[in-house]
C-alpha cells in the first residue's frame, strides 16, 4: 500500500461530477473531492490536491482562462478525459503539458492507473488516442483562420468578423476560403462543422 | 426496505457509463448493470429489468433507431439524463413516452430518487427542467424546414438538398429562409447553430 493519492474531480456537469467521484472512490487509495470548473472561490480553501482529473469539453470554448486556471493549480498533474474524436481537444491538453490523456471509452481501470501514474509525475497516455493526438498535430489552419471560422460559427455575417478583427471584409473572405480549401470542406458550414467536431474550436 | 430494482445504464461513453453505474451503486436497493446503446445482441441474455437510464444525447442524432429500440425493450421506464440548455433532446424524450426527466446538474440523489419513483410507474420530472420543456414544446420549425437545416449543417449545399429531398432548389431557398426568421438567427450558420444547441437536430 502506497499513500493516498489526493485527487479533485472536475466536470461541467454536477451529476456526471459525482459519478466519477464515485468510481474513483472504488479505489481505497484514492482520496476523493469534486468541484465545477468555475469554482476559484471554493480551490482556496479545499485541501492540497496531488492530481487534478478534468473532462476534456471543460478545456474547450472560447473562454480558455479555465484551462489556464487549471494548470496555474495543478501543473501537470492533470487527467484530462476526452475521445479520439476530439483531435483538437486531446492536442490542447497534451500541448498544454497534462501528464494524463485518458480514452472516455476506456474501461474504468484505465483511470485509476493513469491517476496513480500521474501522481508519480509520469505521463499516462491511453494508445486508442495516439493516433488522434497526431492527427491533432496536424491541424492546418493559422489562428487568424481559426477566429474568422469561430466568429463565423457564431452566426457573426462577414461585415461584423471584419470589424471584430480589425480586417477588411476582403481579406476576411480570404480567410474563409483558405479555412474552406485546407480542411477540405465543401462550404462555409462543412468547415465549421469540421472544424467544430474536431473540438478545434 | 423494499425490493430490490433492477436497472440499466445507457451511456455512449464507457467510461462515463461506468461512473454513473457506481454513483447508482451507492444505494443497496439498485441493482444495476450497464451497456452501451446498440448492444442489442447482449440485451437478450440480460437479466429482466426495471428501470433504463439512459443519457439523452444517446437518443438524439440522425439515427433514431436507439431512441426507438429502447422504447421497445423498457416502455416508459426510461430515465433519461439531460439539461436546460436542450429543450428539443429534452422534449423527445418526454413525448416518447420516458417517465423521468433528470437535470444533469442535479446532485446525485436526485437521480436515485428518480430511479426509485419510475420504477413504481410513476413519472419523475426535475422541476429545473420544467421551462425548458415547456420551450421545447414551441419548436417552430416544419419538419420540411428542419431537414432542410439539418442537410445544410452537413454542409450539403442547395442542389444537393433540393435533389435528397426531392424538391427544387428554389422551394429548398424559401424553407432556408422561413427557417432562419422563425428561430430569429441571422443567417444559415446562426440557425444552424441555435438549432443544433437546442438539441432539435
Amino acid at each position: 500500500m502506497g499513500e493516498m493519492v489526493r485527487i479533485v474531480v472536475v466536470h461541467d456537469e454536477t451529476l456526471l461530477r459525482s459519478a466519477l467521484a464515485h468510481l474513483l472512490r472504488s479505489d481505497d487509495r484514492l482520496d476523493v473531492s469534486s468541484q465545477c470548473p468555475d469554482a476559484d472561490g471554493e480551490a482556496r480553501v479545499t485541501p492540497p490536491t496531488d492530481v487534478c482529473v478534468v473532462d476534456g469539453e471543460c478545456l474547450t470554448g472560447p473562454d480558455d482562462g479555465r484551462a489556464v486556471r487549471l494548470r496555474a493549480r495543478y501543473g501537470d498533474r492533470l487527467v484530462v478525459l476526452t475521445t479520439a474524436k476530439r483531435p483538437g481537444v486531446l492536442r490542447r491538453a497534451f500541448d498544454g503539458g497534462a501528464l494524463g490523456l485518458v480514452d472516455k471509452n476506456a474501461p474504468a481501470h484505465r483511470l485509476i492507473t493513469a491517476v496513480h501514474t500521474v501522481a508519480k509525475g509520469e505521463r499516462f497516455l491511453d494508445e486508442t488516442l495516439t493516433v488522434a493526438l497526431l492527427e491533432g498535430a496536424e491541424m492546418p489552419l493559422t489562428t487568424r483562420e481559426l477566429s474568422v471560422l469561430a466568429l463565423a460559427s457564431q452566426g457573426a455575417p462577414i461585415a461584423e468578423i471584419a470589424a471584430r478583427l480589425h480586417l477588411s471584409r476582403g481579406t476576411v473572405r480570404n480567410y474563409m476560403a483558405t479555412a474552406i480549401r485546407k480542411v477540405g470542406a465543401r462550404n462555409r458550414v462543412d468547415a465549421i462543422r469540421i472544424v467544430q467536431s474536431a473540438g478545434w474550436t
